[in-house]
């Protein structure tokens, strides 16, 4: 397969362009960017240099894309896949859009969080990339909204719950989530500089992120019915790694070593889901440029409040990683093409 | 007044070292330490050398105590203060405790947590020395146990709201902290080890921390009747700070700058705690180095919660600078003698 | 004295308004900075609040400031301070500028490495506000060319040595210098991003650096001749502190005992330099948020090369701190006013 | 093939499990610790859970170990190799060694760093496992001595300056390196916590280190005389990554873009070194996690000194990496095999 990516030079690019570089099979073309036109892709990122074909590429301007290519991965920002998607599905081509524009399956949640949709029509179309919850659907789609970072700690640390109709909803699920600062891209920023984040940690969006809905969403229809829950991010001196700390209560009070049975029940076939032993809690680093999710089950006697703790990667399995695990289902590959091998520790 | 420290060599020590070294008015004239007996103070902080009277300090072991000052300042590590207070206080000295070994009123709770109490008839005895709320029994205590750093920064946040019977218990507070590495003292361990801390995140004693207890029995004393709350305390990569986001109900649904304004009142009269303005998200940053809480309010109006975002540092508020607070209190000084000014940022 | 500060939103700025919060005596009556013109400083900085009187300051346009201070601090970027400082002296103000623009001696050296200079004809009457070296001088000056960070590192480390007469300029003096990223300024810049220095290390001007006229400039004047030496600076992850190894030849080769005498006598009267025991490597961490510079003196038997190692915080001793040392002189206050008290560590 | 990991549970162990799993072909079946006999290696280091047949793996003693594999990895403490060395070889078995017992030829050198060694015999046939020299030896060698990190991003700077007998021996080579903690090991160490790392810089062994004599030696080979340098290491407060800064003098003094096309010429088969572009100074993050060491060439025209800035992955290129090319070579694989793709950034 040719592929493109579309918005190379943002982290999401840049970690795609890594996971690639490992990954055998399919060829890449096409790199674009709007601001970088005309350069060469191993000037923006040295990094890369001597690996696969990239000394050879040159990033062009993100235009006549139809047809250059097979498959088209979309690292651009927010608001950019929706002008670009209807055209290249009209071509034929597929397309993994690593934006929020195909998440929410509402248009009206979607006008409220980011703006209007120029596209709304393909919302029902667009397949919600998670693999451990829609793999069959990823395989056949046409268009996967490849899930946000936050939503696949939260979602996956939850699904085994909601699915097995556990949730005790007298209380609101509190999400309290924190991130390494690659979430916050590339682009040159005062509040995300050395200075302002090192020996530093702030929340930031506490009143409401745009993330609450595709949460939401999403673990309303494992759920059956709406999910009342909360959530807040949080900014770590890091560079990668969301760790989501989630409190809940869950009807009939499991001991823990059954609730993990369910746990490990629900991801038996799943290969980037680790149910951790009782009593280890899960670290960012475990799973540092990989596509795990690690998941620690705890249960508080005093208050009565399980706390699920969930890490991944936000970069590689919040958003490349994953990107690649619905490329290879969507190419008949091995779920873990390019993505095997353990994380860089430390 | 004569002033001692006891157990100079850790992180609070030397905290309060710093914190002496701006200040005047008393004179240090004893500082000890176990594992280092007989070396100069400057010998194992070379930082500190030039300041105060401190090239002169040579380390003693802490024998024989009694007489040698007024005032102890007792930074050793939990168990080893209620072995040496009874002493001290029949001798007529006083002394600021930094360990949890007089914190909770009850040594049965103690015994559970922490092991058994040697001198259990003192517990009474002694003030827990948040200036915000005991500044009255403080002033004038023989004893003085320190507030924890969790607690500080939970306890002050939710203050105003217990005191005015605004908690609507429904729901379980929770009380997820972050806190930088100092927390874990000055020894050597693998688990705080450069390599194994940064570009990482935990969670840790998620099923229960000893500081619950110490929060949970302030906590009911403000509210009247027992706080129902669960506690989670993060690592994060950086030395100093806690901040900890507090989710919860309140009776009514007050408008946030109503509350604000509940906040405003209650901390009239206290240097120490700053009220953000709303929107504002408190960072650990602005408080380093300080004896500051800042406190941040938050309403998520989809799962109708509160978010207190509550900061402070964790060795300066949370350990040696209020513990300096109680100091001056206690000799009838300003209470920020040396903790005026602002922190290092960044 | 009634003092300004132009240009108060970046570090220096910053630093200087910490500095200032523990210092009596003299009042901040103006704060100026073109972008934030008319909002109120601890908005910009919320740091700072409830410290001296900077709640009630609002920052105003750099403009008529003539009348309105009797000392002006200067921490604008370079090239500004050329423009403001002619009106300034000529109304009988003092004038401390920690920018570039006053510290060179020659006009034509100034053009080459910062451009043309608007008023050559002040360049003499500039005094090089380093105080071991100038603070008769600075007592007496109307226009302080305030230091730049390396070279305050440099000079401080070979002034000794030179001032023997004891170099063997045989050997190319290297000055290997490390800066934390506050000493590339508070603007936004991707290179300085928290994710792009993080857990890296980078040099940077390797092949010049316009800090090398000035280092070059003061150690040849204490010298008797011009020097010949090398300078490299390095982005260490970490916000302060500058570590520079310089590697010399030494006449006759004396014994580090020797030499350190050489360095004790010549810093005797000096409060703010730490002459290091012997095999003690002098880290920044010591010197956070102080004055000092530390020096460490090496000698390695096999290339007969001795290194001097010193350390200053670039914020506080290579710029504001020094400022106010300068400011001290300036008014007849201890050469410490403001400036005492041991550094946050950690 | 079958593989033996000595020492599996520092950083240079965990580093080669990590290359081990992306690499096919051979199996590892046996994994030692002295320390942590009897767990399994996933208990160790959870982050290598679900990956290769580490599941499977349980650390024994490091006894009777002749026979269990055809090529043992050794990286343990110094000083173990020497011992279990001769009987492995005895067997038949391959060694690559990654300690420094095997790296000196000299036994009175290694005597004066190290101590006395127990099998001085075998110093002669250790071949010292740079790839880039010694590529022909390696491939037929039964000892490897694996190069120190130091040494490593050291002797590639240089090399092709002194093979083409450039020095100019007038002025003394400065070897300035920075170094990541990872460097220091993985057993806790109060000097290696992450509070006294983080946000600092030092030196250390300023006066000597023990990687200068393996440094001099390999140099004065290239040379065919002594070369004369002096050596000094830094701690940066990052995990991974050298960076050396070496200053130079140069014979006819080349401009910079013929000096470029020696290192070109001299490295044009050699897949892990990437001379780069003039002007542009390679960061250790471009290596993060690579068997890369990047070159970057500087002149400095006020001084005549050459700079060569060189920066190395030490876990990967200073240990493990390169202890897998050697292997490769060994067993005839591509030099690349396992050590393909592009590092972790950021």
């Amino acid at each position: 397969m040719r592929l493109a990516l579309i918005g190379a030079t943002g982290y999401a690019g840049l970690e795609l362009l890594r996971i690639l570089s490992r990954r055998q099979g399919d060829e890449l073309v096409l790199v674009t960017s709007r601001k970088e036109t005309g350069r060469r892709l191993t000037e923006i990122f040295p990094a890369l240099a001597g690996e696969a074909n990239y000394n050879d590429l040159t990033l062009t301007a993100p235009t006549h894309l139809s047809g250059q290519a097979d498959i088209y991965l979309l690292a651009a920002q927010h608001g950019a896949a929706m002008n670009l998607v209807p055209e290249l599905l009209r071509d034929g081509a597929k397309v993994i859009d690593l934006s929020a524009d195909f998440r929410l399956k509402s248009a009206q949640l979607f006008d409220r969080w980011y703006g209007p949709h120029s596209s709304p029509e393909l919302l029902p179309k667009a397949v919600y990339g998670l693999v451990e919850l829609y793999r069959q659907s990823i395989a056949t789609a046409s268009l996967i909204a490849n899930p946000g970072c936050y939503p696949t700690s939260i979602i996956l640390a939850l699904a085994p719950i909601l699915k097995a109709s556990l949730l005790d909803d007298s209380q609101v699920i509190v999400a309290d989530s924190k991130s390494g600062v690659t979430g916050a891209g590339r682009g040159a920023s005062q509040i995300t500089s050395f200075c302002e984040v090192s020996d530093n940690f702030r929340a930031y969006k506490v009143s409401g992120h745009r993330h609450s809905p595709e949460i939401i969403q999403e673990l309303s229809i494992l759920n059956g019915q709406v999910v009342k829950l909360t959530f807040t991010p949080h900014l770590v001196p890091m560079n990668r790694g969301i760790l989501s700390t989630i409190y809940l209560k869950i009807k009939g009070q499991p001991k823990l070593v059954d609730l993990r049975e369910i746990y490990l029940e629900f991801y038996r076939s799943d290969r980037f889901v680790r149910v951790r032993p009782l009593d280890y809690p899960p670290e960012t680093a475990d799973v540092r440029g990989t596509n795990y999710c690690d998941l620690g089950l705890f249960y508080d006697q005093e208050s009565e409040l399980y706390k699920i703790v969930s890490v991944i990667d936000n970069l590689c399995r919040g958003a490349a990683g994953q990107a690649v695990a619905n490329l290879n289902l969507m190419t008949g590959r091995p779920e873990d093409l390019g993505l095997s091998g353990s994380g860089l520790r430390p």
